[in-house]
């Protein structure tokens, strides 16, 4: 063959070509499994523009079957959100790698602007329909029908309508076939419910396609915290990431502005600490005129330099409460251990932090599942990609058994596990795994013993005091005998040595378990601690 | 908030953005991973179109290491292919979504054109150093700097030079920082050796960073037959694909001539079977005219009638010898069974198949890992994400006490699985991990399982004859006694009878094993049987 027949063939493709080939990486693979990514795609969209717009989030979800044998359904999400702008809309639903989230160091549940636009693609690829939007924003109501055109990944919008509103939000309505509903643990129903469990200020309505209506009450009345964002933070930023912040700079003439007002935790003091250590650097200098070699010295330099963390209160976790009001409610467990790291950074000044809640017996001997891992990713609960996930392969790795539990899949043990963050590093566009990133796993690692601590010192303060309970029974046989045999060798009264003899073994045997008796009751958090483990290098 | 506010910051992003923002997506999460990725995607390329070209591969891999502190090499991969013409290097290795492979039917090893760009990339953002690429093509030997621009994905070429030449061939060097070398289980040591294993024709050398040079010599001296691009099967095609063909129609004005000149195995008498079953629609119309509802009608029809199997030989697996083979060098297994089952086409009439080598015993009683799953896809190793993979969860589903395997992770068993496919369902961009799809995992049960009866008749076997030779044993204790008895009591010499027991014992114990004596010695291949298991229903 002629080397040019190789590349007769030679082109270029759009994003959304390249989806369309790969659905699979957007999470649409297997029937129910395709079902319930529509649902979390337009679900999270939805939670975070509510959040962001300050209102309390009401979600309805509806699906409906069309037909039984091409399992073919129509699924309605509907919002009180802020809704979508005209001028947005169409972009914001039918084009991929648009959206307002995918550059901003802000804790959100999307962050790609893939999602929605891959759902209305999916619609599309299966019954040649295109998805109907309905807007409600700013006072006007507007309804379009919304597809992508694959070769230019640009939206196509039709039958456009507008009129005034009072209402806000977005209601979005598709069809789609190959799909299917079922109430299993990989279904609509089960991602919907764990929605609930980690949302409690969302309001979340179910139609099933047999017209059952499922509600999931919010059991809190306000919003959590607002997440907002942040500037990056300089531990972990990259030269090139510095590089690129130094040309789109406009604002600061000199470095040393430029290293203040960029970055978070850079003060003047910061800056001359900077500059002492790269004196042949010349910190007045125009940041655009900043080499690779001098980004890279100063990147060297911010990890020589003492800072303050990132601010914590970007972050906003699900809350030691909430997760054990939650966990109480689903479980009734016999113990609950609820841990909450502060928060950490990783490549790229990424702050983030892990919560870890771990339930043991109580309604869990009698659950399907043991050893159950309840993975979430700020607020959103991942249902698939199980294997390759930070947070499954951490739990894994966990020697057990220094727990006192022999074998984690065998035990009535639930363990809930969020990772909070600005940036998730996802395995792939359908967000549903965490990539293996050290960091991450060694915070997962230590929320996860910290808790397990406290299951722990329930589970052996219990199996101590069952020891002594024995011990004491067996004593307490002996203890008639002995009353008889002393009184025949002293001449004195048996009933009077018998309750002596009864108060020693009392009293020896109830002293030792209060020796370590730090076990608390069911429901009691562990304190915070920073470095809960000797083992473990926390920086 | 305002809601205006939200969406001012609504942005547009380029393929090359999304992979710099989510490199893990690519694969480059880890130090030793990340540099394993780099060689995996050149030397993919790098076979890919020497098969093409019809020149039988050699491939040179070096590893430098330019600082120990900071993680920092220099990796150059060089190659006797074909080289790439000067107007297509550019984009071949600085943009996103560019090449050869993307849209045909055609058994490769890449198939997405993002690989080595994505290297290019990584070495921009951890070095700002742009890859040095030298092409020998055509007669010309071209030598240029290339990077991607990330905002409008679109290669940057500086240093272009340019000299006649003899040689073909292409050599990419580059330094990354990030990366790591070992020679772990993850490494590029690892990775090439199972290059080889898979790809006996293929010469391989590589250079460490401490310069000792490994060779992997080919054991073939010829290609394997060359995979051809084929049209697709009508099974499997959707509705939106059928229609997306009917757009593309240029040289047929009639449905009837689109369908036999557009897929494979439709004959003109198929296409009367079709009009027999959709009478309502005009076969002699324009393609183009084509409805959904008309091109649905379509579809459905193409699942009532018998086609013949796609073409067979447009996939080429690694072959039962050079399994056996490669098995035999590696592990010198006491036995080894290996099962090609015959292609299948799953969703979009796409054909693959499955071949799966399984060895036990012998090497691999002292080998370090027990159960050990060798993947690959279309002879590519699979090392990292095997967690997700269609191949780890079937072989993790099959019950293999049936097999007479009573644990798998701690049996001497090495399972090699290879599916060849024109395409592989990879779950991300980063191509280590193969979809769960319930058609490619149903062929990859069977054959394990065929496989794996072979394995097990030869254990049986094995344990049969241990038992018999135990009884013999037992028996024999007796057969002196049993011979001073009978001579006692029958009056004859007991130097007659003793004889004569042995004799008995010997041929009743002897003859037994031999009626099931299917057991074949170390090596011998079970036979190639379509429907191999009662228990499944293959199609």
């Amino acid at each position: 063959m002629a080397d040019s027949d190789m590349f007769k063939n030679f082109k270029e493709h759009s994003v959304a070509e390249f989806f369309k080939k790969n659905r699979q990486m957007l999470g649409f693979s297997g029937k129910v499994r395709s079902m319930t990514m529509i649902v979390h795609e337009f679900v999270t969209n939805s939670l975070d523009a509510c959040e962001e717009a300050g209102i309390l989030p009401e979600i309805f979800v509806q699906v409906e079957e069309l037909s039984k044998d091409s399992d073919h359904y129509r699924m309605t999400i509907k919002d009180n959100g802020p809704g979508i702008p005209k001028t947005h809309l169409a972009r914001a639903l039918g084009q991929m790698l648009a959206g307002t989230k995918f550059h901003r160091y802000i804790q959100q549940r999307g962050q790609q602007g893939i999602g929605g636009s891959a759902c209305v693609m999916f619609s599309y690829l299966t019954t040649g329909q295109p998805t109907r939007a309905v807007s409600c924003c700013n006072g006007r109501r507007i309804s379009a029908n919304i597809g992508i055109d694959f070769k230019s990944n640009k939206p196509i919008i039709e039958d456009i309508g507008e009129e005034p509103t009072l209402e806000t939000g977005l209601t979005v309505t598709a069809e789609f076939k190959d799909v299917r509903y079922e109430r299993s643990n990989h279904g609509v129903y089960e991602y919907l419910r764990r929605t609930a469990l980690a949302n409690p200020h969302c309001a979340i309505t179910l139609v099933e396609p047999n017209n059952e209506r499922v509600a999931f009450p919010r059991s809190i009345e306000q919003n959590p915290q607002k997440a907002f964002e942040i500037k990056p933070h300089p531990l972990g930023i990259g030269t090139h990431d510095l590089l690129e912040f130094a040309k789109h700079n406009k604002e600061n003439r000199r470095i040393s502005a430029f290293l203040q007002n960029t970055f978070s935790r850079v003060s003047a003091g910061k800056v001359d600490e900077l500059q002492a250590l790269i004196p042949e650097l010349d910190f007045k200098k125009d940041p655009a005129d900043l080499t690779w070699n001098e980004a890279e010295l100063i990147v060297k330099s911010f990890s020589k330099v003492k800072w303050i963390a990132p601010a914590m209160d970007s972050l906003v976790p699900i809350g030691k409460t909430q997760v054990e009001t939650s966990f109480r409610n689903i479980f009734n467990p016999e113990v609950l251990v609820v841990t909450e790291r502060s928060p950490k950074v990783y490549r790229g000044g990424i702050p983030f932090m892990v919560e870890v809640g771990i339930a043991y017996g109580g309604g869990l001997v009698s659950a399907e599942k043991r050893g159950e891992v309840m993975r979430f990713a700020n607020r959103v609960p991942l249902l698939f990609d199980n294997g390759g996930c930070a947070i499954t392969e951490t739990i894994k790795s966990i020697d057990w058994k220094r727990y006192d539990v022999k074998n984690f899949d065998e035990e009535p043990l639930a363990v809930l596990v969020n990772l909070a963050s600005v940036y998730v590093p996802y395995t792939s566009a359908g967000k549903q795994a965490i990539s293996i990133e050290e960091d991450i796993m060694d915070e997962i690692r230590f929320a996860v013993m910290e808790a397990s601590r406290g299951v722990q010192k329930y589970l052996s303060g219990k199996r101590k005091a069952h020891e002594i309970a024995t011990k004491k029974k067996v004593v307490g046989r002996y203890a008639s005998q002995l009353a008889t045999d002393l009184a025949t060798l002293s001449g004195k009264k048996r009933s009077d040595i018998e309750p002596k003899i009864a108060k020693i073994i009392e009293e020896k045997y109830a002293s030792e378990p209060g020796e370590e008796e730090e076990t608390g009751p069911a429901g009691e958090s562990s304190k915070k601690e920073d470095n809960p483990d000797s083992e473990g290098g926390d920086e």
